[in-house]
C-alpha cells in the first residue's frame, strides 16, 4: 500500500466510521422505550393470533376464508385509523377451491378411521365411494397396461415408503449463541449441489411417471387417490397439490392421509389382505373471480421531501388448507399488524410512508408479492423500473413461524451491517442480535430483493415451525405469544428507523 | 459383635455366596449363546407386530376384535406345536362395544374436519345430528338449571382449559447409567402424598359434579358430547370410559377431540361466536357374551419332581380402541410370544412348565389376570390359597411400551437381587443390567405379586411409550423391532433359567 492510497484508506474509514453511517445510525432511544412500552403492554397479538386463525379459518389462496380474510383485515385496518387501506388486485391467480365435506374411514378388515385432507384443488367423489383398494405398483410405462380398464370407481393407492423413527430430539429448540455466530459465515465457491446428474435424471423420470399417472387416473376415472405423507403422530404435510389453473382439467379426487394410516393400508395390501375404504370429498370450485389480491394499508408520510418514499413490512394472508395456517403465517401477520398498530397508537408521524402489505397467494409461488412488484415496483425479466422502484426504502418480512427475532438476513447487503448493529442494539437483551451477511430464501421478500429493492426476512427461533407448518396441525396453540410480541416491538423499531433515516437505505446495485 | 456372632456370620456368607446362591445360579452359556442366536437371528417380532397391530386392529376389552385376537393368538399357538392351548373364561367382564362408523366436522363458521374418537362404550348418535354447539359452564349444582329442557338433540361440550406448550425435550429417549443407578434407589418415609387433604375434598366435589353432568345429560337427550383431551399435533389420548356394565345404561354420545380442535370450538364459544358441528357415530352392542378370557398355552415340563410347577410369562392383548395398540401391548404380546417360540423352536424340553398367557380386559383394571389368579392361584381377599399358588414360580410381564429391556424391578424381594443379577450377566452388552429392589405398578404382575407369588416387570427405555400410549396414534409405526428383538431374548433366557432352576424362585411372606 502507498502513502496516498494508505491515506485515502484512513479518511474513508474516518468518514464512513464517524460521518458516513454512525452518527447517521444514532437511534432515537426514548422512542424504542415508547414502542417496547406500547408492544409489551398493550399486546394486540393473543387477540389479533385468534381472529386469524380460529375465526377466519384455513385460508387457502383463492378459498373463502381467504376473501374472508382479506375484508377482515381491511376492516381492522380502518378500525385503527389507517389510510388507504385498500384491497388490491395485482393480476390472475386462478380457481377457488373450498372443503364441503371430508370423511374417510376403513371398513374392511375391520372399521377404522383415518386422518387425510383432500389434496388442494383435487375433485370431490361421486357421493360415497365404497371400494376395496387396488395398489398400484408403477415403475416404467409398461405398468400401466396391468391396470388398464379396471380402476373406475376404485379407490387406488401407491407405496409407502416411509420409515418413522422415535423423535430423539426436541422438535421445539432456541438458536444457541454459537449457532447465531455460525449463521454470520460465508462460503465462497465449495458449494457442491446436492444432485448428481446421475440423481436428477433419475427424479425427472420419476417425476415424468408421476404426470403419466396422474393423467392415467383421470382417464380411468378412478373414484378416489390415497397418498400417504411426511410427518408422524398423526400430523399430515400438505405435497404438491393439484391445478388451480383455469385452463386445466382438475385432477381425481385424492386424500393425503397420515403416515400411520396409509402404512397400514399398504402393508395390509402388501400381504395380499383386502382393504376397504369409504370416503366422500365435497368440494366447490370458485369461478366468480380468477385474480388475486393484497391487502394495503398506511401511516402517510408527513415530510416534505421524504414522505412520497416508503417503508414497508408484510407477511403473507394465505396458508394451506387442512390446519389453520397459524405459524405458517397468521403469526407473521398478527406481528406485523401489531408493528404497524403500536406505531399509530403511538401517534407517530413518519417522515417517509409506511405501508403494510398483506400478500394473497405466497404458498403457490409468492403470486401477492411478486404481483405488487411487477405492478408498482419493477419488472424483473426486463428490468423495466416502475414509479415505486426508487421510492421503496426497505421492505420488512416475516414468515418464519413464531419464534422470537433473533437477528436478520441482509441478501449479501454489505453496507447495510453497521445500519442494522445499531439497530438492534436497544433489543439485545431481547436476544435479536445478529446481522448475518446471508441470503435465506423462499417467501416475499424475496421478490423484493429480485429488483434490487432491499426486501428482507429475520432469523426467527425455529419452535414448532420444521414440524408444524404447512400442517394440519398448523393452528392457534403453535403460536408463541411472548415470542411474536418481541417481535412486534423489533419490527415496529425497524420500521420506525427506516421510516426516520435521512438517507434511504443502502442498495446492491441492480439495473 | 462378639465371637460366636462373627463365626456364624462369616458362615453365613460363605454359605449363601458359594453354596446358597452363587452356585446354584451357574447359568448354561451354551443356552443363553443358542437363545440369542435363534432370537436375533431368525426374529418373528416384525410379523407378529404386523397381525397384532395391523390385521387384527384395535383390541378394545369386549371388542369383536379381541374377540378375533383370542382365536388368532390361539390358533398361532397351535400352529408353533405348543400344548394346552385355550380360550380360558375367567368370569364376567361386561359389554362388547364396536364402532361401526365415526364422523366429525365443524360446519360454522366455515367447513373444518375434527379429529375425534368415540369414548369406550357410550352410545351412538341418532343419524347424523347437526347443531349448534353448546357450551356448559357448571360449577355448582344450581348452574344446571340454566340449561334443563334446552339439550334435546344438541351438540354440547365444557370447558377447554388445556395449555399446549411447545416440546423443547425429546419425545423418545433411552435411560442413561446415571438414571438408572438411580432408579435402584429406595427411600424409607419421606414419601408425601401429592395431595392434601383440601385437594381431595375438590377432586371429590368435582368428581361428584362431573356424574352429575353424565346424568343430567343422559335425562336431557343431548344429541353428542365433546371433550378436548390430552395429547398436542392431533394425537388423542383416552380418557376415562363410558360404562361397559349390562346393569347400566350407556351415557350419551361422546366425542374426544384432539385437543386443537377443542380449543378452537371453546375458544370461538367463548367469544360468542356460533359454531355449528355434524357428526355421526354408530356402534354396535355385543350382548352375546359378557364373560372374559385370557389365551393360554405351555409348552410341558418334562421333570419328574419339578414337571408341576410352573414358570409364567405374559402380556395383555387388549387395548385402547382409537389406535391399534401397538406400544400398549401389542409390543408386549409379540415379545412374550416370540419369546415362547425361541425356546420351542430350540427344542427346549424344560423342567417346569412354561405357561404364556395373553390377558383379556387389562385396561379396565387387569380384569384377566386378577381373574386367572382368582381362579388358579389365590383369592387376594379371603387369602384362600388354590391349587397353582405353590406351583408358580415367577411370573413375567411386559407392558412398559416396546422399548428395550435395561433391567427388572423386584418388588421388594430381596431375595432374588443375587440371582437375577447373575442372570443378566449376558445381556449386559445388550444394554441390561438394573436390578431394582423396587416396586412398578399398574399392569398385571401386580395381580400375582398381590398374592404373594413372585411377578415382575422390566424396566424398559421410554421410547414414545409416553406420547403414543392410550392415544389414536398408538400404531405400528410407534414399535421398535430391534428393541423388542432384545427384550425377547432376555426373557426367553429368563424363562429358561426359571424353568431350570433346583428351586423355586424364593418369595416375600404372604398371609
Amino acid at each position: 500500500m502507498n502513502g496516498l492510497n494508505r491515506f485515502i484508506a484512513i479518511w474513508l474509514v474516518f468518514f464512513l466510521g464517524a460521518g458516513g453511517v454512525f452518527a447517521q445510525e444514532k437511534v432515537d432511544l426514548e422512542m424504542m422505550h415508547r414502542i417496547k412500552s406500547e408492544g409489551i403492554g398493550n399486546s394486540q397479538i393473543e387477540e389479533l393470533s385468534f381472529y386469524l386463525t380460529d375465526f377466519l379459518g384455513p385460508r387457502l389462496s383463492g378459498s373463502t376464508n381467504l376473501r374472508n380474510a382479506r375484508e377482515w383485515t381491511a376492516q381492522k385496518f380502518k378500525d385503527w385509523g389507517l389510510s388507504n387501506v385498500k384491497i388490491d388486485e395485482y393480476g390472475e391467480f386462478g380457481r377457488g377451491w373450498d372443503v364441503k365435506k371430508s370423511y374417510i374411514a376403513m371398513k374392511a378388515p375391520y372399521y377404522a378411521q383415518v386422518i387425510g385432507y383432500p389434496k388442494a384443488w383435487t375433485n370431490g367423489t361421486n357421493g360415497l365411494v365404497k371400494s376395496e383398494v387396488v395398489l398400484l405398483e408403477i415403475n416404467s410405462d409398461t405398468d400401466f397396461e396391468k391396470y388398464r380398464g379396471t380402476l373406475k370407481g376404485k379407490v387406488v393407492t401407491t407405496a409407502s415408503n416411509l420409515q418413522l423413527s422415535p423423535a430423539f430430539e426436541a422438535e421445539a429448540r432456541r438458536w444457541t449463541d454459537e449457532e447465531l455466530e455460525a449463521r454470520k459465515e460465508i462460503t465462497i465457491g465449495g458449494r457442491t449441489g446436492r444432485y448428481t446428474p446421475e440423481m436428477l435424471a433419475q427424479l425427472r423420470a420419476q417425476r415424468e411417471l408421476d404426470q403419466k399417472l396422474t393423467k392415467f387416473l383421470l382417464e380411468e376415472e378412478v373414484g378416489l387417490r390415497l397418498t400417504g405423507t411426511r410427518g408422524n403422530f398423526g400430523t399430515v404435510f400438505h405435497t404438491r397439490a393439484g391445478s388451480f389453473s383455469k385452463d386445466k382439467l382438475p385432477t381425481v379426487p385424492e386424500l393425503e392421509i397420515a403416515a400411520e394410516h396409509h402404512g397400514r393400508i399398504y402393508r395390509l395390501l402388501k400381504k395380499g389382505i383386502p382393504v376397504e375404504i369409504e370416503a366422500e370429498v365435497e368440494v366447490e370450485w370458485l369461478d366468480d373471480d380468477y385474480k388475486g389480491y393484497n391487502v394495503l394499508a398506511e401511516i402517510p408520510g408527513t415530510d416534505r421531501n421524504l414522505g412520497t418514499e416508503i417503508v414497508m413490512l408484510g407477511a403473507h394472508l394465505d396458508s394451506w388448507h387442512a390446519g389453520t395456517g397459524g405459524n405458517d403465517n397468521a403469526a407473521g401477520v398478527a406481528v406485523m399488524m401489531e408493528a404497524i398498530r403500536i406505531l399509530k397508537d403511538l401517534g407517530f408521524q413518519p417522515k417517509r410512508t409506511i405501508r403494510i402489505a398483506l400478500w394473497g397467494e405466497e404458498e403457490q409461488g409468492l403470486y401477492g408479492s411478486r404481483g405488487y412488484v411487477q405492478k408498482y415496483v419493477a419488472d424483473r425479466n426486463t428490468k423495466e423500473k416502475k414509479a415505486e422502484w426508487n421510492k421503496i426504502s426497505a421492505y420488512y418480512n416475516l414468515d418464519n413461524g413464531s419464534g422470537k427475532i433473533r437477528g436478520i438476513y441482509l441478501e449479501g447487503n454489505d453496507m447495510l451491517v453497521p445500519v442494522f448493529e445499531e439497530w438492534f442494539k436497544p433489543f439485545h437483551e431481547m436476544g435479536a442480535n445478529t446481522v448475518t451477511r446471508r441470503n435465506t430464501g423462499s417467501t416475499d421478500h424475496v421478490a423484493f430483493d429480485a429488483v434490487g429493492v432491499p426486501g428482507f426476512q429475520f432469523i426467527q427461533d425455529p419452535i414448532d415451525y420444521g414440524r408444524g407448518y404447512h400442517t394440519n396441525m398448523d393452528v392457534y396453540e403453535r403460536m408463541q405469544f411472548a415470542d411474536m410480541t418481541q417481535a412486534a416491538v423489533i419490527i415496529a423499531a425497524m420500521v420506525y428507523n427506516t421510516a426516520q433515516r435521512a438517507e434511504r437505505l443502502p442498495r446492491k446495485p441492480w439495473n
